[in-house]
């Protein structure tokens, strides 16, 4: 490892962000471009495949490429590496993505859901390495909400790729809102920031702000609708954090993304929430809930400590991690 | 393996049911005592103690001993093995059962929920092995829900043994029933032969039979209000799996416990209710629910195939299991 670099590519809806890595929790170079949708498929896998490229021919000394890892919005089938009526990706249903970057850059490639990468970073250089945490399950609060599962160091991928679509628990059961995923009253649709302008809008009519950040700096400035908005973030965490932790009973789960900025709005009535609901958060909750050091046997809920680049810093881990799941995915040394 | 034998003790509301197992899916020899609960814990840890002590003086030709599972009620805090209000054993809170047995038999054991060896079970001699599966997921519809995780072989025990209670998902977010854990709308008030009668009651009044089977007969025989009893219990199970398929994406879901002798009365309703709520399995349903070999890459949600035995084999697979994540149960032997 310390002799090698890896590459990795955030995939995201609106830029393509590409890094390689060295070993440390810093990445040695970065390119970011627009995702152009708008120009088809084939234009976006061509600047995913050139700035790959681009990055690979870098003098890194003696350090030899060690493979290239993609983060994908989901959901995606593995090991094939298909996208399947990606809510984020009109058009590309069926798309093998797997196919399509490997002829482009002439070698195989690690690919992953973009939440699985990112809860992978967090592992290794957030919360996880903090805190001394091998498993891990991180809910990312953007656009939709993203979860990733990493069970002793390693991601659950689930059978097809699909493990980690935590964002898709039912939190409501009757009357719940319409999801992107098919279903409603999914918990993407009471936590993302796209949920909570819509609540902004359903509380507030016509004088609800443009954004989710608004709506955070109303709340934040003591405004009761906009507060309304964030018990409701909390309440729906809440539900799908009991399923989680009632199930897994893993030590650690961490928030992030956007919509995070709104901790301190929705984290009082999530952990409220939780002792009145998850006996076993009830059974495992620490005394306090930002520690120095995690104390065992007790379940936390911590905020994420990687930004914006949790999701390309997990795509560069993908290809060094210990595969065994899906033996389509090599080490390759070049 | 071949030459050793193992005890498992089944630690049942009603009975103890202690067994010895030689390797095959049949046990050698099994005790089955009443569990007094009535005349005190002491009373009932030292029936238990006596039962292995009988089985462990038994002639097996060469083999000896390797080592004691126990299956209890949860919730048990592992690894110090301490039970935590556990619903079907009141006045047995704080109890530190592993010491009481352990104390009584002069040996360590491997302790576990009972949930969790059920599961273990079912994977190693159930469906798990009728179709070759290492990660499973199992759900028991007994007087409450129990839940097992098998994970690549390896029951999942989460951070303090707790992994698997998802008897107490949240299946009905607003003026669900009050549950044993204290929550309230938890799959298990749904989908257990006690929430079966208390469904009845409140749909048939006094007309309500007297046990979850009656009801499961009267349904059958086509009575519309006992057909609604089973409409939901079906419709609890799509929202818990809908979090479990979401999150996991597990090749196999497994259903035991007596209340499944009704699964042509829920069965019909939680299919439906999957492929519209969870967009996992609805990429991943089969063409065959009930199939002679599972394609790769679906999600399977089958009867178990373990009846009544299931908890007293999986106690006895216990101590012959791979210890990684509790340090206190190292395998022993005599």
């Amino acid at each position: 490892m310390d002799e090698n670099f890896s590459i990795g590519v955030d995939f995201g809806g609106t830029n393509l962000r590409i890094g390689s890595y060295g070993g440390d929790a810093e990445l040695l170079d970065t390119i970011v471009v627009p995702t152009r949708l708008g120009d088809g498929r084939e234009a976006v896998i061509r600047d995913m495949c050139e700035a790959i490229q681009a990055l690979s021919k870098k003098d890194y000394g003696n350090r030899r490429l060690a493979g290239v890892g993609v983060g994908s919005p989901g959901p995606l089938e593995l090991p094939q590496g298909i996208l399947r009526n990606p809510p984020n990706l009109p058009g590309w249903d069926g798309f093998d993505l797997r196919k399509a970057i490997e002829s482009g850059i002439g070698r195989e490639i690690t690919l992953e859901c973009d939440a699985n990468a990112a809860a992978l970073a967090e592992q290794k250089w957030g919360t996880g390495k903090t805190y001394g945490v091998e498993s891990l399950c991180m809910l990312t609060l953007g656009t939709g909400v993203g979860n990733g599962l990493i069970l002793d160091g390693k991601i659950w991928h689930g059978s097809t790729g699909m493990g980690g679509e935590g964002g898709h628990i039912i939190v409501q059961d009757e009357g719940g809102a319409a999801c992107g995923c098919g279903g409603t009253g999914c918990l993407e649709q009471y936590a993302s920031a796209t949920a909570i302008l819509r609540m902004a809008g359903e509380i507030m009519g016509t004088d609800a702000p443009g954004s989710s950040h608004e709506v955070a700096l109303m709340a934040g400035a003591g405004d009761p609708r906009g507060l309304q908005v964030f018990e409701k973030v909390g309440h729906a965490l809440a539900i799908a954090l009991t399923a989680l932790i009632n199930t897994l009973n893993l030590p650690l789960y961490t928030i992030g993304g956007g919509a995070c900025e709104a901790w301190d709005l929705f984290s009082p009535v999530m952990f409220r929430e939780l002792h009145a609901r998850s006996y076993v958060y009830r059974l495992t909750a620490p005394d306090v809930l930002q520690p120095v050091n995690l104390e065992p046997h007790k379940t936390y809920i911590l905020r994420a400590e990687l930004g914006a680049n949790a999701g390309l810093l997990g795509a560069c881990l993908l290809p060094l991690q210990e595969k065994k799941d899906l033996p389509a995915e090599e080490l390759l040394l070049s």
